[in-house]
């Protein structure tokens, strides 16, 4: 099959379609026991990553088990700032840079990335996967936004409140934007260079962006989540994801993409109202609402297709990541009430 | 001066006023060193929640400082819940329940709630309040709403992904209608309690309820949050506040309320043209932008009145509560540009 008759890519290019193409955020993952087992086999969660055969493997499982339409590579959002220079930690409280960033300098001491010398396994995690997947399933490379990416930076972790990040924005507001402009490049090479191994869709996820008012948004992440849009062109469909970003959809609805992500808080139906004529839409469905019974979740998977009412651009998935502790059963109920 | 001739009351009351009134959500807190003295007098948070002598001097710290036309009781959220039976701790990373509510017969162990008799403490704090305001400052008690003391009392702390809340909630339905119940009733008296020692207004804190979508909001939160406002009935005015709530406004407005708190997120413009016929409105100034300059504190607090425009029924406030790094010169911009 050509890549471009996958469901998938069709949907992306507002085909109508006889089903929307359906894949899950975080679909291969620790819900599943399968990952579990890999998992283990690989110590901790970044030498998963980093591990091509492994993460093909767990990348894999979630398309065995449910026969989805897309492939999301295992990988995080925040491999460029480890190739970049900041040394990265995963543990049960998520991910940390024991050395943030918190002055000028330390902004200067950042490499520009090289994908192809530092993010390797990446490239050859994604052939891998390629290799092993169905001819009718699509393969999606992904990154974390410019701005997400400088959060993690700034804060040295998950911060609720950006005590950090925001002083750093307001106060050193030329260093941040060196800062961006370092990860802007970034971010956009780490695309390409997985279009290059073999995605045929990338996406962006800006997970922190949200929290900011829209006219920060407009100042200090918007110009750069474009920009490492850009070095992307035309190469492949590019998806935007901007996590609690309901307030910020006009702005985002503006960035050169394809395709926009919702997340449980935005009605589908009214986004595609709004945006329907020129982009893919997908999500909506609550990850947390996974951990109902399978009736429930076949429910609400219905009702997005209802609210959805078979207009072309649909893409069935999560407005978030599956959860941990989700039961297999439920996300089967969630693949077979989106088929039937 | 009467009560009602208090600029918060009349603002509340929609009237046309020269000014906004102007107070701010956790006013009195870390970032001024008035209160860390303070608080290291009382002990820990809680030590100093339950001394009426030292919370009414951190309550009226702020309006000694700045002036401010509203004072709202220094007291947690979290309160009925101890008072109900369940322990509570603070530590540097929030409240925490060690013994978390997981079976219905942990429901059942619940005590109802009687203020006089354990919550004795917020009455004093607000009656000694009263006695030290500048008489035409206004006075505000407050409670959690019933869905964020349940997401507490499930998850046993703060919960991102409310991995407990959520089978609880669709597994134990009956078992968490019963909790609600109980906590509606608990959060009612307690604020009928708050009004019969002096407050002035009542305030309602759904700081979790923002994190459901609109049909699972209106089937496990709304109805109690309602009956909890009820129990207040035409006594004070009552404003109601669910931080990330924008995607729930509609649902909110039609709480029994005179007044909604917008969070950072939500336009108070456009909040002004679809509610300001009927409800005062007030918040959205991002508590994360005091972090900024002092000039540009100013002109985001000018953006604001700008966007009002005017309207009655404005209190002029943050979208949720000042941080600990905040500078109080930055609190000062504030008021003074809200004033000028």
């Amino acid at each position: 099959m050509d890549s471009e008759d996958r469901l998938l890519l069709r949907a992306l290019r507002r085909e109508p379609l006889a089903r929307p193409p359906v894949w899950l955020m975080r679909q291969a993952g620790r819900y599943l026991p399968e990952y579990q087992e890999v998992r283990r086999q690989a110590g901790g969660f970044l030498e998963l990553v980093k591990n091509p055969e492994l993460s093909a493997e767990v990348t894999l499982q979630p398309i065995r088990r449910y026969g989805l339409d897309a492939s999301i590579v295992f990988s995080d959002i925040l491999v460029p700032l480890e190739a970049m220079g900041m040394e990265l930690r995963f543990d049960e409280r998520g991910p940390s840079f024991p050395t943030p960033l918190r002055t000028d300098d330390d902004v200067e001491r950042l490499r520009p990335l090289d994908p192809a010398a530092s993010l390797g396994y990446v490239g050859e995690t994604l052939e891998r996967v390629r290799a092993g997947l169905p001819d009718e399933v699509a393969l999606i490379g992904f990154c974390g936004a410019p701005f997400t990416l400088a959060s993690y930076a700034i804060e040295g972790g998950t911060g609720r409140s950006f005590l950090e990040l925001r002083p750093f924005m307001y106060h050193r507001t030329a260093a941040f934007e060196r800062l961006m402009d370092l990860l802007a490049d970034a971010v956009g090479r780490h695309l390409v260079y997985q279009v290059e191994h073999g995605a045929e869709v990338v996406m962006l996820f800006d997970t922190w962006a949200g929290t900011l008012t829209p006219e920060d948004y407009r100042r200090f992440a918007l110009p750069w989540a474009r920009r490492a849009l850009e070095h992307v062109g035309d190469r492949v469909p590019r998806l935007v994801f901007v996590h609690g970003g309901g307030h910020l959809l006009d702005e985002v609805a503006g960035l050169p993409a394809e395709g926009l992500a919702l997340d449980h808080r935005i009605p589908i139906g009214a986004a595609f109202d709004r945006y329907g004529d020129r982009l893919a839409l997908m999500g909506n469905l609550d990850p947390a609402a996974l951990l109902s019974t399978r009736e429930d979740v076949a429910r609400r998977t219905r009702a997005i297709l209802d609210a959805v009412h078979g207009r072309p651009g649909h893409v069935l998935n999560l407005g978030h990541g599956v959860l941990k502790t989700t039961d297999p059963a439920n996300v089967a109920a969630l693949v077979e009430a989106a088929r039937a």
